[in-house]
C-alpha cells in the first residue's frame, strides 16, 4: 500500500524538528514505517544545492534564483527519495516542502502566488502532500528562538518584515486549502505535539476507521 | 546608449568559442566595447551551479532539475552581469543562453517547448537577445570534435539520439523566430566566421546605416 506524505511547515523557531520527532514516534508506535526528510536537501545533489542557496554570496541572489534552487532540490528529493519511499509503503515526514516556497519566495520575496503555482505545476505536476501541518508562530518569537540556537543563514538574516510577509502568506494559503492544518506553536511543546497528532489522526486515520 | 545582446548557440563541437573570438575582434575594430560570457556560469554563484549541473552524481538527475539549474544560473548572470553591461553600453556576446535550454532540455530531454517558454517568461520576462547566431552542425561531427578536445561532462555523455533531438529543436525554433540566424558550421572556419559577421552586420548595423 502507498504510504502517506506529511509535511511540517513554519517559520524558523516554530519547533518543526521536535514536532517531527513526536510524529515519527507516534507513527512508529502504530508500526508504520517512516522516513524523515528535510528541504532543501535530502539527496547528495540536493544537499549541495542547499549549501549554495543558504550561504552568503558577494553578489545579489535574485528571488527567482532562490526559488529555482528550492525547486531543483525538491525535484531531486521527490524523484529519488519521496516517491520511492511512498511506493514502498513508507510514511514520509518532511521538514518543509512546496508550501515553504509559496510562503518565503511567493510571500516574503513578493514573487506572488501565481508564479509559484505555475512553477509547482511545471516541476511536480499533481504531486501533493496528504497533509501539511503548519506551526504558526509570531516571527519575533520564532526568530528569537532561532538566534538562541546559533548563527543564522542568508535567508534567516532577512528583516522582520520579510518573515511577517511570509507568515501572512502561510496563513492566507492555509485558509484556502483543506489539506493544511494550522497549529498554534506558541503553546507548551506537549500541547503543540498533541494538537499535531490529533490533526494527523483526524486527517489520515479517521476515514480508515470509518470505512467506505 | 544601451548595448546589444548577441548569443552564439550550437551543439558541442560546433565552433562557438572561435566564432565568439572572431565576433569580438570584429566589434573591437569598430571601437564597440564588448563583454563575453558563458552559460551556465559567469558569476561566482552561477559557476558553482555550473559545476553541480555538469558533474556526474550517484543519483538520477531529473530533466526538471537540470532545467531549473540552467535557469538559476541564467537569472544570476542576467541580473548581475548582462543587464548592467548592456546598460553601460557594452555589447554582450554570450556562449549559450535561453535557446540552449529550449533545445537541450526542451528537445533533447523532451520536456517540450511549452514548459520551456513558461519558465522563461516566469524567470526572465521579456528579456531577449537582439540576435542569436546558431552554428548548425551534424552531432556526429560535433561530438567527434568535442571528444578530441578532452573528457566529456555529464550532459556531453548523452547518446547520439539526444543530440539529434537537440539539433532538431534548435532548427525548428530557428525556423519560427526572426532573431535567430542559422549558420552552417560544417564549412571552413573562415567561411563560418564570415557568415556570422555578415549576419550580425545585416541584423544590427544595416538599420542604423539606413537611418529611421
Amino acid at each position: 500500500m502507498q504510504g502517506k506524505f506529511i509535511v511540517v511547515e513554519g517559520l524558523e523557531g516554530a519547533g518543526k524538528s521536535s514536532a517531527i520527532a513526536s510524529l515519527v514516534s507516534h507513527l512508529q508506535a502504530k508500526s508504520i514505517p517512516t522516513l524523515t526528510v528535510r528541504e532543501p536537501g535530502g539527496t547528495p545533489m540536493a544537499e549541495a544545492l542547499r549549501d549554495i542557496v543558504k550561504q552568503s554570496w558577494h553578489e545579489q541572489v535574485t528571488a527567482e534564483t532562490e526559488l529555482l534552487l528550492m525547486y531543483a532540490s525538491r525535484a531531486q528529493l521527490v524523484a529519488n527519495v519521496i516517491r520511492p519511499a511512498l511506493a514502498a509503503g513508507k510514511w514520509v515526514i518532511a521538514d518543509r516542502h512546496d508550501l515553504s516556497s509559496r510562503a518565503y519566495q511567493g510571500g516574503g520575496r513578493q514573487l506572488g502566488d501565481d508564479k509559484l503555482q505555475t512553477l509547482k505545476q511545471l516541476v511536480l505536476g499533481d504531486f501533493n502532500p496528504d497533509l501539511t501541518l503548519l506551526l504558526d508562530i509570531d516571527p519575533e518569537i520564532g526568530l528569537q528562538r532561532a538566534r538562541e540556537r546559533g548563527e543564522l543563514d542568508r535567508i534567516e538574516q532577512e528583516a522582520l518584515a520579510f518573515f511577517q510577509r511570509t507568515r501572512e502568506r502561510y496563513l492566507a494559503i492555509a485558509a484556502q486549502e483543506r489539506q493544511i492544518v494550522v497549529v498554534d506553536a506558541d503553546q507548551s511543546m506537549a500541547a503543540v505535539h498533541q494538537a499535531m497528532i490529533n490533526a494527523m489522526e483526524h486527517a489520515l486515520f479517521s476515514s480508515v476507521r470509518g470505512g467506505a
